[in-house]
């Protein structure tokens, strides 16, 4: 990746693309949208993101604005964060705009992102993170950022490189908050020991996270989903801490009435990443013979209110 | 039981009790209805009921309205309609009114009114029955009757007697439709077999049963809860014919949008009867060493939705 004024693509301009492509944009850096439905709103009037760490907004002649990839210049830098509902895409939507050095981070939920970026453009070039940040769309062109905003960061296999510390640092001196991850596996696992529990009872009963906690027999539930998590990890190389169990349940009854991002979209009618927050690790569980039986059963509630079908993604 | 002009005493007269009671006094029998919330419109404007069967009302002379069953004269029927969260009031609302030959009948849901009567009253007076009927309450005094309505009344213990005979003959000639069941409790799981997968899963998922039977997971779903209850409907000594799974299935895409009682008990934040619909059948199931993993992870589900420790029942 080149140092200096790297070309950076952002794919899937949502609010989680929108946001940290605008920071970087902000910061100086040379930013590609591929946008769809805010093409026609962004183009004209930029991008106006609404922050808990401070209101800002950028006007079209800061960065670039597209609605087909084949129209962009290659680059140096792809970030994903298309929703994973819409990695069948990933082929289309990338191809086209990468060299033989371009770097592709994925700042999607879940698993399976990474391996399927490995599987079409080799696993050399593909960096894995995660977002840690409350935000959504608001109308065409504008993102409310509400809370947290940390991305973590680390190689797709193997422990840091040079080129993740670089990452870090661009990310870190353009007001995004960025931590290294020594070991990618661990991290999305430690994710998924909250996302599990929250996006898939959240979606599943349509409930927000201060319910879920409100009674003993909530607070119990999310524990064993949690402890099925738990024995997945470990069963695929990863040891989380149990400890961290109480931990998360404490930090989100901070969070008071949390709607997570799944429940979201079942109350909007969009498609859920039931895939890869509990799909993949399910697949996971069963190839090491782990049984995850609650977990089991929220995909299957989950399944039957997917709307991935009737959506195009 | 008297046999000519018996007094029919109503307990619970909510949308089942206020319909069934009414129909009776409309035929011309002797009606005392308790009553709590609807109490004072009850007594000064009588019962409206707008009926898919036709809509008839009652003037206040037709009938006795009460608030404290002290008040009550002695019965020589009592009919339970009490939602089953309110079992706990069995003991207080029904010994006033019981002379030794007072008959009980009880039409409430799920598994576990009867043998909770009995411990109370003594087995040898306990006729137990199934409403299959779809009713709602209107305001105060009036009760929307939609679809449905016939009632099916057993013996509690052994084959049907000539006073359960007589109590059909009763309800049929006042416009009730009445079947006798030669095994109570096999109409009793019979029942479960729909309402613990589409009570349970309306009530945990907030989803009507269409949309439960929309897809082919939520199919499959609701197929291998009913295969759990068929297992310990077995344990328990009642042989339901697999075919009902899919009879039962197939009727209820005939209902369409179908809410049930503890989605909309759920919605509206009332308690579930949860106990009797889920609970007592896992007890059954449990003492029987029958694994029932779906129906308690629904109800695992819908105990930390329970809303019955903040509501008077």
């Amino acid at each position: 990746m080149s140092l200096d004024q790297p070309a950076i693509a952002i794919i899937g301009s949502g609010a989680v693309g929108g946001y940290y492509g605008s920071r970087l944009a902000q910061a100086g850096h040379d930013l590609h949208f591929l946008l769809r439905s805010d093409y026609d709103a962004v183009r004209t009037n930029g991008w106006t993101i609404h922050s808990c760490d401070g209101d800002f907004s950028l006007t079209p002649d800061q960065f670039h604005a597209y609605n087909d990839p084949t129209l962009m210049p290659k680059a140096d830098l792809v970030l994903v964060t298309l929703k994973a509902t819409a990695n069948a895409q990933l082929g289309s939507l990338i191809r086209p705009l990468l060299k033989d050095d371009t770097l592709i981070l994925t700042l999607q939920n879940g698993l399976g992102n990474e391996e399927q970026l490995a599987d079409l453009y080799g696993q050399d070039r593909i960096i894995g993170g995660l977002a840690f940040v409350c935000i959504n769309r608001g109308q065409p062109g504008h993102i409310h950022h509400t809370d947290h905003g940390l991305i973590a960061i680390g190689e797709y296999q193997g422990p840091p490189t040079d080129r993740v510390r670089r990452l870090a640092g661009m990310f870190n001196s353009s007001r995004i908050r960025c931590r290294i991850l020594d070991n990618l596996r661990h991290g999305r696992w430690e994710k998924l020991l909250w996302n599990i529990p929250f996006n898939g009872l959240g979606a599943a009963m349509d409930t927000t996270t201060d319910r879920l906690l409100a009674s003993p027999a909530g607070i119990e539930l999310v524990r064993d989903i949690m402890k099925e998590v738990l024995a997945v990890a470990h069963a695929d190389g990863v040891d989380l801490d149990p400890k961290l169990i109480e931990q998360k349940i404490d930090h989100t009854r901070t969070m008071q009435a949390y709607r997570t991002s799944m429940q979201i979209d079942r109350q909007t009618g969009r498609p859920m990443e039931l895939d890869a927050i509990l799909g993949q690790p399910l697949r996971v569980a069963s190839a090491h013979h782990v049984p995850m039986p609650l977990v089991q059963m929220i995909a299957r509630q989950l399944q039957a209110l997917d709307n991935s079908q009737n959506y195009p993604d």
